[in-house]
């Protein structure tokens, strides 16, 4: 089965409290119920974490990676402004595919992300939907890369 | 019924020809029949419009627009380089809502879309799946925004 | 007969329906009416052309002054921002006058235009007087540049 | 009746012989007359001020306006330069209209002004006349601000 | 009763050690005495917290304010250089005052704060009275903002 | 006693009239009388000097520095653009103190003082509270600086 | 036979009366007739375009390209300044040698080509002999690279 | 006896695992071993700290020097990008000596570190022999040292 | 006889008292004194400017150019950073021999002049004797230039 | 007779033994072979001169135009990142054509030459062709400038 | 047995004497006998360039190149700036592994090295030890790569 | 006995000859006789250098300064755009007075000398009289610091 992580980062985990008119109402957990829902449908399993560290970030996904994961889903948030670190992280981890969600269209607001390059491909601007899209596009990927996959669980 | 026009702009005719190990080996005709069939799926007229030429894109633009145009659906392709005057078209398209998509992640390839900054979200990365995926971003958004829709048909 | 051409670039076709707070309600078949009416004032000709492709402006502008055009009255719009083409044209033109105007201060919108250095003056920031007053400007500059002038009629 | 204040910047007093070339041979005060008298015709009181110091600008544009002024025709001249103190002493003046004149067209020169963000319009490139197309479109613009000229007035 | 959280950003934990020629030899300890008095003079209570780590400055802020803060003081010291991530976090506590302190004047040390722009005001180059100069301001602000504090207390 | 100059650079005697929304409804007059009543408070004598003109600042200073000056508190104002010179004549000034203060965070705006890098400390944001919290900090430095003053003196 | 495009850009086809001291007076069809003979005493087939429409160019190479083009020779001129669409649609042409020629030495005019890296040389600065030298060495390496040639002509 | 820290920055604790074309198979445990085996032959005691943190690294490296440390040696790795507030944390600790390494040569991969400013020297290049000859060389920095370093340990 | 006018910048009035590290102790009416009797034995009235304004420094030029002045020489002192109007107002007197001096080697200060661009030549470095090299120098200049000065003497 | 200088820059004289994937097979030796036979073909003499060392093509260069030089042939490698001496030598030669000639397409290869601004025109992408063609066209310019030429020779 | 090659850029030969704050006291001749007594215990051939011309170095290079050299080690010192064509020289040699080494820190004293990207390793701050340190990682990396070797001795 | 050298850097030796319009007719042969002479005049004992390499240069230097000398007066003409080697030497030459000449305004050419910051003062725009200028101050220089001159004789 395909085994998706799902990085929330810097100030994700205050999702719906902060600025609603740039992010919208939906809550955290709200996300998380139809992120989880839409991973059961696309039969994969999904693990979610939330940090403001992004340190924590680079050893969860080194962690998940030696347990064999498949696809990394993550919306840098906070860690976008430079979060080299975690990039090099990323790029580190042979065989994962990685996707990039934003909430917001960033390019419309003058920013770009130190991890986008990174990514095997980025959405951004369409709110709680940019997961949804993500996920699937990512279960798609993933699909899409029997040989790489099959070399890193090795 | 909802109305979308998709826009390949400068250089899309040559998919499936072009540098197939960036692009894919789908071809045009073949890469319009599957969004045509996906939008069927979704309930939504699609008219599709390939160009080199950017002004051409402009008056094509204006024309749906004055017919009554919901969405538009667009990869810029060779236009995302400098075409200004096409974003400043889609700005002053008031109440459109504009998705952009590419096949490849820009970011990765050191690339920034002159249109992007104009676009309610971004898809990029995922092939012909990036059309798939930003087309049903697009009616979804379509959907969510009654307001402006009434407005612009009045 | 004093021989003038206007141009008005990509996306003036439009005006009166794009952006109103920033452009005024004044459409492009109104505007034309004023200009045409001070021309007539003022005991030149005048020649409009509305056009999207920077292509189509140079080739019209050659054609023009092949036929003995004394001067080009131009709102260069979405070709501002990167019309050197079209500037080298003008530049090309022996003995034309240009007077470049703007409806807006483009100065105070952060914006520059690629071919104000090839103008003998401009006028930005009057709504449609700017053609008004520049139509007025090119006249009195036409007319003290006799030698000029007979110069490339030869 | 309409109030204007022409302000005329560093170097401007000594028109008519600095750099004949770029600037024409009119002096200062045959320059004068011919605003006054164009500003007598438009129906409009003219103060004309020539200061080499821009917080004698500053002052006098302030004392204009707590007097009531209406509009400021203005040739910052060497002020161009870095004259942010006088730009952002016209901001603070709460409806007043302000035009920016230049004898040359500093765009082509390679010059930007400090001030013109702060100018409803820009006229520039057409000597002695730029003061004449100025006064008239800024005593066009103050008589179509009736709301703001009210307020600032009480 | 007013309730304001002090922050000590990266390697202010080593104040009184670490450069006394720059910071003085006033150590974390006898600081936060000096400013835990003042606080009681004021009339607010006052929660301290060093930590080097950005990610633990977001978490404590956000719980902070969940319980009802009214005003934020910190030093971002090692933050200042890329703390971006932080900045976003008081821009997205509705209705929190946030003044910024430095012990050193640090413009004339060529650095600026990636936080200083968060902040309703900014007190740098006084050594520990930095501190208290900053919160009798920030004491000063919040009492005028009651809608605001009204608002985020419900 | 202690001697303190107060400058008020470009702009600055329009306080109270000029963007109320920036920079508050308190007009020059009665600022003054805060910071004298704060001085008289503190023990010092104050003398308040209003100018547009870069120059004629730098004069005062070089007068005031003569007859025995401790500090300087100043908010440049519109002097903060360019005013290099300026700086030069108070690094000129041996021993003595020098507190800059501004009325809005001219981090949040974008600007930057050219004058900053000469201050012992900066305060900005406060509106009129600047001023009172600005002199409070210079007093207090100026009675830490005993043998620079001195030195001075002779 | 070889099969040779030669592509005029924007502004090409006013040869000989655009500015005679940087072009000289050797008019377009006086170019086409040398570089026409000088093909066929080389052997080889040679279509000729000009056109201001950098889209127009795009759609012709495609077409051309289709039909079996061995190389192309082109003065991009006025495309030169942003013609980065059409260097895509060269580099997308696999096994097109592309020669790019001008008639001035733009490096000493201070311009660059967004072409000239998509190119396999560049010739520039010595007027219609550009043309004969670039015809020559592009038939040379033609010649010289067999196997790209066949692949493409399947 | 001289006592060394060696912190490996952020994706250090990956070694042998991330990248093997740029960084080699040696794993993190391995290179332990080495570079401990090589500090008993220098006589030197030796602690090793793996951090994705860079927060955790400052505190471990105050609370070492607070015990007596005399050399720091680091990779700081993912660090590198904007470890700023580590780099003043090393600068803050009076008389300790700094070597930095690197296993690649990061100047020939287009990088720079934040913090080898405050390094007494940098080694790059040289896989795992980077951490063995800088060892060698911050022994031999700290036993010529013999005066700060007496300084801080009082 | 040869007329000169020396202009001594922002600044210079305090010479002698401000930085004696950086100009000396030779104070300013000392200074006056060597120069004018260098000017007397090189045959050539001297008159002297102190100013702090830059735009007293422009009326003095233009007053001294209008009773034929032959040659300037300033040390443009605090008029360095932005002095562009007094730069401007130096190439508008045409047939002005203009040596600019500094007392210090600015470039070794990493600075530069805003006016030196208009200057014969450039003295810096040498203290109080870069006013007697470039009164030698300018003499000899202005002796040289037989055919301009009678130009502007008519 | 025609007479023609070859200067072979920095790094030349290795040729067909350095990156022969660059720059081909064909040996130093060989290539003169090449280059005399075309220019005795051509009817012109042709000096070749291999150097590392700036200074000595300025001095080979200064001493063949004291001797009547028609043309000079180079390919500067080495010397294009920083031969600004050896540009300004070429210009100070009143009369000489100068030509450069590049084996591979530097544009591509991201570079710029620092001499390519003095040159008449330049060939850059073609190999050991690049010199033929260069020679060539050297030969055709020096025939085209009889004034020139005659009077560098008296 | 291993041969390398030691360049000493512009500047070294004069060690010893110059600036011996930043470059210690130890003469060339000193740190030549060091070296060599070094290289013998390493069982490798030495020789020693110094140089202050780098077209000399080039060539040396080329010439030791050409006799089978394994390894050169360099301090680019005065080459530093802009030695390109030496970096590209050392970029031709095929099989050659180059160490640079620097008796500085450059990165502190904001300097970058025009040759470091050119080099397997680099080796800066140690003063004369950064040779010793830098012969045995070369002779280190030698070893290591037979193949290479190998490769370039037939 | 004062020793002064006077380098003249690349490019010199060919005055006269090279753009007459910017450094007149005064062959290198002569400027010495002038230049000698006043050195006699001024009791001084003068060597002369023409190179047109940088290292030459610094050997000369070296060379000199080992010998005991005095001043360097030097015009770097070629070597001004990157001889920053030849800058460290002057540098590393302890005690030695440097003055730097240029026969013309560089800084009105737009080009700055990258060895002006070594020098004790710059002066340049007077041709020929630059040298003797610069001698005379060089050697009032020289005279002036007595304690730094015993120093490196010893």
């Amino acid at each position: 089965m395909t085994r998706i992580l799902l990085i929330q980062g810097a100030n994700m985990a205050w999702l719906g409290k902060r600025q609603p008119e740039l992010y919208g109402t939906v809550a955290a957990a709200e996300l998380d119920a139809l992120v989880l829902e839409r991973a059961k449908a696309l039969g994969c399993t999904l693990d979610i974490l939330y940090t403001h560290i992004e340190g924590e970030a680079i050893a969860a996904l080194y962690s998940a990676h030696d347990r064999g994961l498949d696809g990394l889903l993550m919306n840098p948030a906070g860690f976008s402004y430079s979060g080299y670190a975690l990039r090099d992280a990323i790029l580190g981890c042979a065989g994962l595919a990685y996707v990039e969600v934003h909430m917001t269209n960033i390019e419309s607001r003058g920013m770009r992300s130190a991890l986008a390059g990174a990514a095997k491909g980025v959405i951004a601007g369409f709110g709680a939907q940019s997961y949804l899209l993500g996920l699937e596009a990512l279960v798609a990927l993933v699909g899409t890369e029997p040989a790489k996959k099959k070399a890193h669980k090795r």
